[in-house]
Parts: structure tokens; C-alpha cells; sequence
């Protein structure tokens, strides 16, 4: 590998999606030039990035974000700034190890390297390892958002779908923490078990005959008026129903890969109201106070509430196989990329 | 007929519902007493009393209110008030001609007589007929409600479901003197016919391929921002997917009798939200002032903006018939019982 006298290559490997498709058949390892920053930019040297399920949304083309291909995927990550393209911010940030997000154009971090505006990249505290910095921002900062959004509405009790997913995880984890009571849907009994070995209180299966009689029961006994929904499907609907009048359900994932599907007499005669939530227009919505405390904050609980449980370790060369892996067993903990295992690879 | 002193009969005909059905086979004619108003409440002779969509949901248990069976159906009519059970607006009411809506529980219109509150009276005025003041309530105040949220949102322009029905030509020409441009959906190239015949600039016909586009291009470049859906299922998600970003459509009616089903997408990435509408619970939120204006106001317009056009009147004693033919054929003018001609049947 050739490297400048900074000790940064000219070309590095990556991970690239030639097209969006249900099986990211076309994701392949590829060789290329390491980006050069522009004014407000930064360079970071990857060192984890992590699969979530918006990931796997942006692989078949059904992310908000629709990116021109060929590129590289990746939303998050953790590493090192090595170079700035200029500007106060982006120059301070060099040398700090950060947690990134990847531009809204442009490749991701699945890679050696990235190229992101200097405001995407929050610092790690000392005590933040890499590997829990690849996971500190779209998780973490989703389940803070959620609870910040129920908190600031006032509701006594949330209810959620997907409860066993890292996300809803730490949802049950931010629901002692912020006082408010969690009411956890989740579809096998085995997630039933873990959930409550982590504390929680009142968690449900959905396929289990009586959950719709349960859950409008728990609804009520709690007052769930607010609901996250990252499913979709019949569940968005079940969820609606069961909830007390004038209740409110935030979409925010779509595991089922289906349409909501929710009655209108719920809608008419109830009051309820469906609505979605994106960290990505959400959180650049708050003011920058908020923003940076957040990112600190999140970081104090990332042993803890937000700690975010690892399966594997993978080189980028594991590439589709990888992905494959996370999509059939996504509540079973996190799968990280780490590109530097490539050079042992 | 035995008649009291005061002309009121002791008893009268009635439909009356002994199960909700998705057929209305229990609806008969019976012979029951005339009720008694009792403090607040008034005795209505009815005059002549409509079908809409929202009886046709009640018949079938779908409705916002399950009343105690049997009952009389019936949302609202027309009539003269013939006596009060005391209280100072209840006995000033006596020998007006009201339109009336039904109790909250209890009876409703299908009837010869029916009690009600006197604040679910609304005087008519001398210009407007009785046969006009049986679709006073339900079709013009939904329209006139749902213009006037579209107005203190400041919408350039809405798009509807259903346009074709009695509602959607009420909103066509509102939307003329509310200045706000209406885009038209229908299910057949007649009623495009019959709405562009009424003045409607913008209709298009969902059996048509590229129905979706077509929507989408409307709905951008009018700019409408709020949607009116009285019907559910797929067309739903359809509205919702071709307006702009952080659009939002309000359920009013389910004519599809099937659940609305919209891309989770839909709500995370383009903030779009879907919520509903109900005249019963919005109107009695709204200020006296508001109410009485309105009630008064939507009367200027029963003969041209908010008429009703009627395909029928028809006896009590058609009953289940009546509500069949109006069921098969929802869009082609309103039936109406007219109570009186029982006498000659």
C-alpha cells in the first residue's frame, strides 16, 4: 500500500452497491482512491461501522435517502479525523478519535476511510471505545429522541414494537431513566424472556392468541398515548387500536416491509393519529446546545443503558455474507465492520 | 290513530334496528309510542329525514356509537318542534322548524317523532325548506368543517377521495369561495364527467393507468397539503404518497369498508401524517359564536353550493329497500324517508 508522508494511502478498500436491489447481490469489495475533504470537511480513518436496519433499507432502495451509484454504503462508524479540508471545525476535529455519520451524498462507511462534514462527527469522551462509537449515533441517538419527543408530550407510558431489537433495547432501558413506563411488543417468547431478564416490566407476543385484548388492556392501564412503531404491517394497525383515544403512533422503521394497514374508524371516531419520525430530519432540528449535550449524554450510558451488544467482528471482505447474517437474526446483537482486519485478511 | 288534545299522537311508526348487520335485515317497521321529552330536551314531528353514508355504518356496528338495540337509526332529519320537556331554549323552540340531529343515545330520526337536546336543533330559515333541511347537518357542516380547517391551516389546495359523492361536490364548491383549489379523485369516467360538468378544474379517474403520477404532478404543483379521505384501503396510502412533504390527510368516512394501508415510508422520511375527522367531536369543540354562524351560514348556500339533490322520497314503510338502493347506488343523489307518507300508504 502506498502512503503519503502523513501516513495516509492514496487508495483504500471499500465496500460498493452497483445497485439497489432486495439482496445486496451487487455489493462488492472494490479498491479506490481515498476522497479528499473539501472546506468543512474531514477525513476519518474507519475504524468500526456498524449494520443496522437502515442499512438494510438503503441497500434496497427503500431509504429516504436514494444515493447515485455506484457507492458505499455505511451510515455510521467510529475512528480517527486525519485530515481536514479546511475551516476552523474541521481543522480542531483532526486527531480525535469521533463517531461519524456518513454525508447525505456521497460514500459511506463501509470503507477505510470517509469524507463527512465536520458537524457529523461527534468527539469520544475517553472513555468511549471505538467499537461502542460505531454504534453511538443512530441507535442511541433514536432511542434519546424517542423518549426526548414522549418526555416533552407528557405521556406516562410509551408502547413499542420490535421491543427486542438493540434500538427498542434501549428504549426500555431510557423508560426507567426518564420515568416513563414501556409497554414491549415483541413476536417470539424467547424475546419475551430476554426482555424481562433486562427489567422489563410488561412485555407481550404477538403471536400469541389474546395479545390484542393484553396489549388494549396495557394500553390502558398505563396510559400509552404515544406509540413507536419501527415494523409496519398489521402491527402498526394492532398498536393503533389498542391504544386510548387520541394516541399517537411515530413510524420510524419498516422491519415487516409492508404498508401500515390501519383501520379508519380509529382514525374517525378515536382520534388517533399516525405520524413518522427520521432521526436524520429530526435531530438537525434541535437547537446545537441540545445537540452537543446529546452526544455527550448518550455517551455516559453507552456501558450501561445504551450499551450495545457485539456478535461479530467482521473484515469488510465479509462484505454481503455479512449482511445476510445481521438481516436473518437482527435482534441477536450488533455485527461490526472492521476495515482493519482486511490488511490481516 | 289515537291523538292527544295537542294533536300529538300516542304512537307513531318508526324503523327500528334489532342488530348490526352488514345487511340491515333486522331493520323493520314498527308501531312504538311517541317518546316524551323530559328538561332540555324537545319532541321534533319529522318532516323528512336523509340517508348518508354514516347510517349506512351504523347499521353495520361500525359506526363511532353503538347504541342500546333495538333502535331507531337515523343521524338527522328534518321537522317541527311540537313540544318541550321545559327549560327556557327547549319551550322557545316549540312551532319552529328545525333541522334536527339525533341524540347521543337513544332513538334517532327514521321515525315519525323523535326527542332530542334543544342545542341539536337548528332553526331553519324561511328560505329553506324542510326536504333541504334534512341534509342540513351531516354533509354541509362536514364540508363547511373541513373547508374551514383547510383554511386556518392555510392550504393552497386539498385533495379529495370520493369527490363525486354529495360531500365532495359540497367541497368542490366551497372550494371556490374559499379560494382554495380542489383536487378531485374518482372511481368512474362518468363522475369525472358530472364533477367537471359542476365547475371542477382538477379531477382524475384512479381505474386509470398512471392514476398515481397524474395524482402526484397535481399535487405538487397545486400544492395541496391537506387530504380529505372518505373512503379507506388503498386509496389512502395512494393520497398520502402523492402529496408533498409533511403533508396530512384526515380519515372522515371508510365507503371502502377496508383498512387504510400506507408506505411506512411515507411517514419517516416525508413526515406525512394521517389523522381523522369527526363532525360529532369537532363541531361541539368549536365556539358557540362558530356554531350558530355556521348553521346559519351554511343555509345561504342550501340552494346553490351545498344543495342536495334528491333521487327519491320514499315512506318509512320501504325501510330495508330504501337503504339498498341507496347502498348500491351511493354517489347518484340522496333518498329520503318522508315520514308522512305512511298516513296514505
Amino acid at each position: 500500500m502506498i502512503r503519503e508522508s502523513t501516513g495516509i494511502p492514496t487508495t483504500m478498500q471499500a465496500l460498493e452497491l452497483s445497485a439497489y436491489d432486495e439482496r445486496p447481490a451487487s455489493l462488492q469489495l472494490v479498491q479506490k482512491p481515498v476522497p479528499q475533504p473539501s472546506q468543512g470537511e474531514v477525513l476519518v480513518r474507519i475504524a468500526a461501522t456498524s449494520i443496522n436496519p437502515s442499512d438494510l433499507m438503503f441497500l434496497r432502495g427503500d431509504y429516504g435517502v436514494r444515493k447515485r451509484l455506484p457507492v458505499v454504503p455505511g451510515f455510521e462508524g467510529s475512528g480517527v479525523v486525519v485530515r481536514s479540508g479546511g475551516g476552523f471545525p474541521a481543522r480542531a476535529l483532526v486527531g480525535w478519535r469521533v463517531a461519524c455519520a456518513a454525508p447525505d451524498n456521497g460514500d459511506g462507511t463501509w470503507a477505510e476511510y470517509m469524507v463527512t462534514q465536520w458537524n457529523r462527527c461527534a468527539p469520544l469522551r475517553k472513555k468511549t471505545s471505538l467499537e461502542q462509537g460505531a454504534s453511538l449515533l443512530v441507535n442511541p441517538l433514536t432511542a434519546f429522541a424517542l423518549m426526548e419527543i414522549a418526555a416533552r408530550g407528557r405521556h406516562h407510558a410509551i408502547a413499542q414494537t420490535a421491543a427486542a431489537s438493540s434500538l427498542g433495547r434501549m428504549i426500555v432501558h431510557l423508560g426507567r431513566r426518564f420515568g416513563i413506563a414501556v409497554i414491549n411488543i415483541v413476536r417470539r417468547q424467547e424475546h419475551v424472556e430476554i426482555l424481562k431478564s433486562q427489567g422489563a416490566e410488561c412485555v407481550l407476543n404477538s403471536s400469541e392468541p389474546g395479545f390484542d385484548e393484553r396489549l388494549q388492556e396495557a394500553c390502558h392501564q398505563f396510559r400509552a398515548t404515544l406509540g413507536f412503531d419501527a415494523v409496519g404491517g398489521e402491527i402498526t394497525g394492532q398498536l393503533v387500536h389498542a391504544m386510548p383515544r387520541s394516541s399517537c403512533v411515530l413510524v420510524f422503521g419498516a422491519l415487516a416491509k409492508k404498508d401500515c394497514s390501519i383501520s379508519p374508524s380509529d382514525f374517525i371516531f378515536d382520534g388517533k393519529r399516525v405520524d413518522g419520525f427520521w432521526l436524520a430530519e429530526w435531530f438537525p432540528r434541535q437547537s446545537l446546545v441540545y445537540q452537543l449535550k446529546t452526544a455527550f449524554r448518550v455517551q455516559d450510558f453507552l456501558q450501561t443503558d445504551l450499551k450495545t451488544e457485539i456478535r461479530e467482528r467482521l473484515p469488510l471482505t465479509a462484505g454481503p455474507k455479512a449482511i445476510e447474517d445481521y438481516a436473518s437474526r437482527m435482534t441477536d446483537r450488533k455485527i461490526l465492520f472492521i476495515p482493519d482486519q482486511n490488511e490481516n485478511a
